[in-house]
């Protein structure tokens, strides 16, 4: 991956650049991180002309290395005013690492009042920026059928929908199945849809024909690596294959997805329900991972290969955990939504008080249609039902509100789609779970102690991905839980938040992280890949550090302070129930996370 | 006024105390400045619990002294997250003044779910909080109705209207009108109303029976003093009589009114228009302070002393200048609104594309009513029309637009009394002209940076009374107009900051300022007042650099950095026509204002 491409939206032009020396052993978060922190204004407006769009794939994408397809995009966010990384599956990753792309830069925008969209086709040594007037103002289902209809070579697909298109804060951006036309992968976060939009950016096309498998430094480490990570992440019960060799069924992820986490957080009385009022949820059973697994066995029975459902696909090519799902209507065996996400089951669901199955999945296939995040479109639908313009629990309620999203004259549509702080201030709510701006996710940290830490320190606002203490917090690391309510969790959170800052930079999933914190070979195995594929050794940690830092800098000069590094004042005073616990970790020990950084 | 009346709403609770030493000067704005400073957590949710309301009358109201009888309002604000000072007149501070209280100070709101709503009847040396829902859900110009009857003593009344109880940020508090019924008197800015909501508050009733006219320590200074500043009001081209000895039309503010200023500034090229896109506006002289005093003089031709028409009466007992006016209609002289100052003129008008008179009376009126600060509601239906929800010059479509905000569960209700920043947000429009989260008003910062600075640096968000450069930008001083578009203006706004804050502490109304920068023995006039008033020798620039040191502690300590004295970008990217200038004033210019402090 030795180019850059550079995309003026100004004046439709763009050239081809060398990675020059300082970017040499960057890659998706670390690259994007790094352009934004060096070459964004940071207190541009990030839906105006000075705000740049980056995009890098991960450093093993395209590579036979398992499950390392992700793809990451980054910017100023229009929704927390600092730095952003997103980063999801889908095909873009693989192509433009077969076309030898380390990263997208896409600088300023059409001129005000323009009213033309544009969409950027990518191929080996070629870019075309053209006119796609009619991609535009379409739900993203029928755009991505389109757009593979125009381009018949399965090209990946990144882009925003109609959110995106408002310059709604909600907007994620959009990636494409590898298998089918549906708008599945989202690097959802941080609104980067409207980033996009503002850019006046439907679709960025990549096309990798020609293109070759990246070739690494030291193959020999590379093949070791990847291999002894293959086979860790295979023998883990998280990771692990379908079933065990009794025919039981064995990975976690495979099995019931990210969602099998619904029934072991209420069992910990730790799931956010109802706008963050509860740790527990009377119907979370009932949309759980273990639900749709259910599911999806009756309707093949009933349908055989007919039937549109799945618990384990890959959301990009070479993933080898596989722990995309797709629910099926159990009358029709027809596709309703894929995947439904642990996060995105709570958000619609759980957090709503809406425990009817098929209600969440229209919910998502909503938002997957409008291109919305569905973290943050839910966290938002919570702040309709707390400023009483929605009943907490009504699923139909939810998803008219939702709908209202594709009318261009309805304020109630626009609020759905604001955010959850915007939509939550102009409802006179004052219980607006974000930081930094941002929703939270699924885990309350009340009796969670170092998810909060991460949600209030992360750069990113709140976010889990950020540094997932939850392993150590809930899952447990080599069979030992860290106790969730212990305060002193600011070690912890480093720890996590620096090695996934470095894993998003390698292109790996995640969710590798729970098979290399148990496994000395697999973590080994990840370190092998990566440094043979480069050829030189760099430290987990130290290159982890550099991100964070980096993108440190650029929220200091956007205006952050450590008072930006805190949860909202009612998860200190509000005891959530069952364990009726306030979130007590001091000011002190959230700002020793990154004391002196 | 030797008291302080110290209130908990957490359970109802009040106490008496005496002045403390560390306030024993400090009164209005340099009073609720302190308090708020020393004993709100800046961190705190400004519409929770633990947010405080102050209230303190300035330090001569009550007494002769000419136009002394402002109140200020102090707290968190909701709409910028930092501190907030808002004053106005009406009958609250003299009221307070006579029965010996120097400020008011509530803690604590009900429990979370309460329904309740309460008035605090304050008299002589006795308090109340009274249960009073049916004060609570009516508009305004009916509730002070209701009060009047109910408490047949023509107190003041300040409180909050529909938009404050649902805590709105556009909020403001409102107090009444001294000869009537009218909510006319806003202590707009900083949806502070909504903070009296936060509290269950909706009428604060002050009645000063068995009270009496507070005592200077040396009443012969005092009294050369107020009639020194007395006979240079009289004289002055602003502030003067109503004519001249000859009949002629002579003080501007009685003649015309604040909207004097809307043909000046239009003249000028300053007049912010459609949104911040033009500083000129077609319609300005049809909604001008002249077109009011003309239909004034129509009207009262024609219905004579039926005609509830005015230009010249007073917002205060004592008021002087009396600048307020009463719009009739035309056809029937019957009273449309009062007042309409500059300020909700442009907000109203001009800044909508609106040049019809009774379309922007209207307009005030509901916003009167509501109980909304016309400035933030004016810019908040520029959002509304920046986004495509109305269109720029539909009065008709604005006046439909703010009649939802009486509804309880219409999402353009809500977003209408929610503020510029969060409409703008929830709208995609990337042009909000806020400062700190706070609109701003009716003076384009690109042609006049003087007022630009003051905007981007006061403590309190975009305000023009903060530090009222136009003074010397626009009407100039002692003859001399400073150039508007020179950059060097930090120490022009911290003069007038300065100066500012000094003013808002004594009671006066800011509108003295023209007479006391042009005419010695005014100045001279105004410090005798004070210093006679108090037994001492105060200085004017250091007594005032102490109220906004007060105020930055706070604000810093709330998060705030010198990033948050900015501009919004596109006052520096979008040239303004007809003069075609950016705001170019440098960050360090700007942060210069308070260098070192």
């Amino acid at each position: 991956m030795s180019k850059i491409l550079r995309i003026d939206m100004s004046d439709l032009s763009h050239k081809w650049e060398a990675v020059p020396k300082e970017y040499e052993i960057l890659a998706g978060r670390a690259f994007t991180s790094a352009v934004v922190n060096k070459e964004v204004e940071p207190m541009s407006h990030p839906l105006r002309e000075n705000n740049m769009f980056v995009i890098s794939p991960g450093l093993l994408a395209g590579t036979p290395a398992p499950s390392s397809g992700r793809l990451s995009v980054g910017a100023k966010s229009p929704l927390t005013g600092g730095i952003k990384e997103a980063n999801a599956g889908g095909l873009t990753a693989d192509r433009l690492a077969r076309i030898g792309i380390r990263g997208i830069i896409i600088d300023g925008a059409p001129s005000r009042g323009s009213k033309d969209w544009y969409s950027i086709v990518v191929r080996k040594d070629n870019c075309e920026i053209v006119k796609t007037n009619n991609y535009a103002d379409k739900g993203l289902y029928e755009l991505i059928g389109k757009i593979w209809k125009d381009y018949p070579v399965k090209p990946g697909i990144i882009g925003c929908g109609i959110a995106g298109q408002r310059l709604m804060k909600c907007a994620g951006v959009f990636g494409n199945n590898p298998e089918n036309t549906d708008p599945g992968r989202y690097a959802g976060r941080g609104g980067l849809g409207a980033v996009l939009g503002s850019k006046r950016i439907v679709a960025i096309i990549s096309d990798s024909t020609g293109g070759e498998i990246p070739t690494p430094k030291d193959k020999e480490r590379f093949d070791r690596g990847r291999k002894a990570l293959r086979e860790a992440l295979d023998k883990h019960p998280v990771t692990g294959k379908l079933t065990s060799d009794d025919g039981k069924p064995f990975g976690g992820l495979k099995n019931y997805g990210t969602n099998i986490l619904q029934n072991i957080l209420n069992e910990a009385g730790g799931l956010p329900s109802m706008g963050f009022s509860s740790g527990r949820f009377d119907g979370a059973a009932k949309i759980s991972g273990e639900a749709v697994h259910e599911l999806v066995d009756k309707t093949k029975k009933k349908f055989g290969d007919a039937a549109e459902a799945s618990y384990a696909h890959a959301c990009h090519p070479g993933c080898v955990m596989r722990c995309s799902n797709a629910v099926p209507y159990e009358k029709t065996g027809k596709l309703h939504v894929s995947p439904l996400e642990y996060e995105s089951a709570w958000a619609l669901g759980t957090n709503l008080g809406i425990g009817v199955l098929h209600d969440v999945a229209e919910l998502n296939r909503l938002c997957n249609d409008l291109g919305l995040d569905t973290i943050e479109a839910g966290n938002t639908l919570a702040m309709l039902m707390e400023g009483g313009l929605i009943k907490y629990g009504d699923g139909p309620g939810a998803i008219k509100a939702l709908k209202e999203a594709y009318s261009t004259d309805s304020a109630l549509g626009r609020l759905v789609c604001s955010g959850t702080q915007t939509a939550g201030e102009a409802l006179g709510v004052t219980r607006i779970p974000v930081v930094k701006g941002q929703a939270l996710p699924a885990y309350d940290p009340r009796p969670i102690r170092g998810i909060g830490v991460t949600y209030a320190t992360t750069t990113m606002g709140a976010d889990h991905t950020a540094g997932y203490t939850i392993a150590a917090e809930i899952l447990g690391i080599k069979g030992t839980v860290t106790d969730p309510r212990a305060l002193n969790k600011a070690e912890l959170s480093r720890a996590f938040q620096a090695t996934t800052a470095y894993i998003d930079a390698t292109g790996y999933c995640l969710f590798i992280a729970f098979c290399i914190l148990d496994d000395d070979d697999g973590f080994k195995g990840m370190t092998d890949s990566v440094n043979g594929f480069l050829g030189k050794d760099i430290d987990v940690t130290e290159y982890g550090m550099a991100i964070l830092k980096n993108e440190r800098a650029f929220n200091k000069n956007a205006g952050f302070t450590e008072k930006d590094d805190r949860l909202p004042e009612f998860f200190r005073t509000e005891p959530l129930p069952p364990h009726n616990v306030t979130f007590d970790v001091t000011d002190a020990e959230l700002d020793a996370v990154f004391k002196g950084m």
